[in-house]
């Protein structure tokens, strides 16, 4: 039995290119970057190289790029190095929508025993920010903003510029968490209008280990990892050569395959989604923009969870929310702002693909999906 | 020219063995450990196989051991996180040895803003603790004492059992960086009697990215990195899979190593230094016990920089000072704080060995340090 991976927003395989720009930092005597004799430069060389790589993927100046070992990092630096700020540190409200990653909004909770208030912005039944009551929540004096520009669950794109906009103009500064949008959507820092961004290696066939933090030089971020004074003073720590090279590859990988990872990934969606419509099933978002490659769904009276191990046992990789969390047999928070009933958001699951996945991967899927739902009916009637 | 590589406390290569262990998480679709289904739980369970080996090496338990991206996080963990606890925010000053790197005085420092109070530990001429005075500074409520067990630049070995005993039984945490300890001496968590304990893989021939910080489970330790709730919620963030299992491949082969790098090391260093009699150097730490690969010495009236620029041109690679330090142009703290005059400082050169290099290199290393102190020497009497 063949397993199928399609979990493509949980992680990615490593590209076989992007491994091999990476096996030099890893079968040579490679040096510290920080040292100053020939193998510290060519160390350090590398990561600038690939600093530009990284710039050129998602619209940013090199100068902008802090690299950081994934992207929970990334957005903890962001909320708490920017809540850090003395500007923010007046404006005491941090407001994160309610659909961010825990990543996101755990660091905001964390912010308050340092006297922040944090507060979710609110989103409707599909998952989109909700403007008006936004604007209202900007009322109370804010240091800063978090919005997710992609969610990892619905695939749900926001109106980022417009949401930077009124944030940046009620004072707040205004992060997002673009880690799901980079290589599917195009990308760029410049015209997001944000003071800062995450984006991360591993969900675009880099390696694990790498990530970023794109911040505007005018921002006083302040660093969350404090020693040797890497990047420049931002983020101290050795870097993670091999990882970071390997990231700089898969970015430009990414830039040049995005036009068709899009139609690919959109036809299977599609060809998912057509066939659902002859189950019973809820599709999340899907009345309005998303990334290409994710739908996330639910079917009556079937539990998610049971159904992705059904599924895994039958060589079916899914997932039954964010796989970015640890066990919890909650339902979706993201849903449940979305208003969802807690009953049908436990039944969602997540099928999220890639550039490798086929056709023929969907229509077997689409059969397999029939069966187990059928024998799942079952086993409820019986046990009812 | 060979490049010749001194430089193993700074970084070291990775081993083909660590490297063939990490390539299969490399290659394949690998999953996220979090995910459930079949990608993600053989993810996790190499994370855990990892875990094991990690715990090994050290003498801790597999619970005992947190995963993170690098030294610095640990460190940085391991101070802001102490500190946080209730007990020790009550008691606010901070003790860190005036040796310690940057990534643990740093944050000390930082955590100043938030009431505490960070005050260095005196060490003598030989770069150890003076327990006197460590003694009298623990009159002082203290929340955590912070004290490494081998110093990176001079190698130097704390007597940290019994600095251990003095903060714990004056009611302070302890933590100690045993960075440049591990597979060079032996280390075993449960002996040290500390809380909590750093170490880290790239200097014991691992990939770079992945580190631990370990943790007695009794310390209400916080973590630095909220979100998914991954390491027990100590360290949210996707493991990096590929960087754990050369971790743990690393520090099953440093301990089988252990024994015949330190002899194979040590029998360098005293060629090396043997050969330094004949110049006019002072060796630091010289009459203590020190990790057994590492010599750092400074030759009169040369700056170490420039030396070091010099012997780099001649295809040797070796240290002024700190790698993990970016740019400073400052003499070594350790230095400072052992009361060597900065202009002596100044000259600081650091040479450590790994399990690859030769007697012949070291012999030859000898010939071209003479010939190059000449050079310069002649150099800076024509400039007089």
């Amino acid at each position: 039995m063949a397993n199928i991976y399609f979990d493509h927003n949980a992680t990615t395989a490593l590209d076989n290119r992007v491994l091999e720009a990476m096996l030099p930092w890893m079968t040579n005597q490679a040096g510290n970057p920080t040292s100053r004799h020939v193998f510290g430069r060519s160390a350090r060389d590398a990561v600038e190289h690939a600093r530009a790589q990284v710039a050129e993927a998602c619209g940013a100046y090199t100068s902008q790029v802090v690299f950081t070992s994934c992207g929970t990092e990334a957005n903890n630096f962001a909320v708490k190095g920017i809540a850090a700020i003395k500007s923010a540190a007046t404006a005491r409200q941090i407001l994160t929508s309610a659909i961010e990653h825990p990543c996101v909004t755990r660091p905001a909770i964390a912010m308050q025993q340092h006297g922040y208030v944090s507060q979710k912005i609110v989103v409707d039944a599909n998952g989109k920010v909700d403007l008006e009551k936004f604007k209202l929540q900007l009322k109370t004096p804010t240091g800063l903003v978090s919005v997710m520009l992609a969610n990892n669950e619905t695939g749900v794109i926001q109106e980022l510029g417009t949401i930077a906009d009124m944030a940046r103009s009620a004072g707040a500064f205004m992060h997002t968490d673009a880690v799901q949008a980079l290589g599917k959507i195009d990308l760029s820092f410049a015209d997001l209008n944000v003071n800062a961004m995450t984006i991360s290696s591993h969900k675009i066939h880099g390696p694990q280990g790498a990530a970023a933090l794109v911040v505007d030089k005018k921002l006083d971020i302040q660093p969350l990892l404090h020693g040797g004074g890497q990047e420049k003073g931002l983020r101290s720590g050795t870097e993670n050569v091999a990882a970071i090279v390997g990231f700089g590859a898969a970015c430009e990988l990414a830039m040049s395959n995005r036009a068709n990872f899009a139609t690919h990934t959109a036809a299977l969606r599609n060809q998912l989604e057509q066939g659902l419509q002859a189950l019973d099933v809820s599709i999340f978002g899907k009345q309005v923009a998303r990334i290409p490659n994710t739908s996330f769904f639910a079917i009556d009276n079937i539990e998610g969870e049971t159904l992705v191990m059904a599924l895994d046992r039958k060589g079916y990789a899914v997932a039954s929310g964010s796989a970015c969390s640890s066990d919890s047999t909650e339902p979706s928070h993201v849903l449940l702002a979305m208003d969802i009933p807690a009953d049908v958001a436990r039944g969602a699951v997540r099928v999220s693909f890639g550039a490798s996945n086929t056709a023929a991967q969907v229509a077997n899927f689409l059969a397999t999906l029939n069966n187990e739902i059928m024998r799942l009916k079952q086993l409820t009637a019986i046990a009812a």
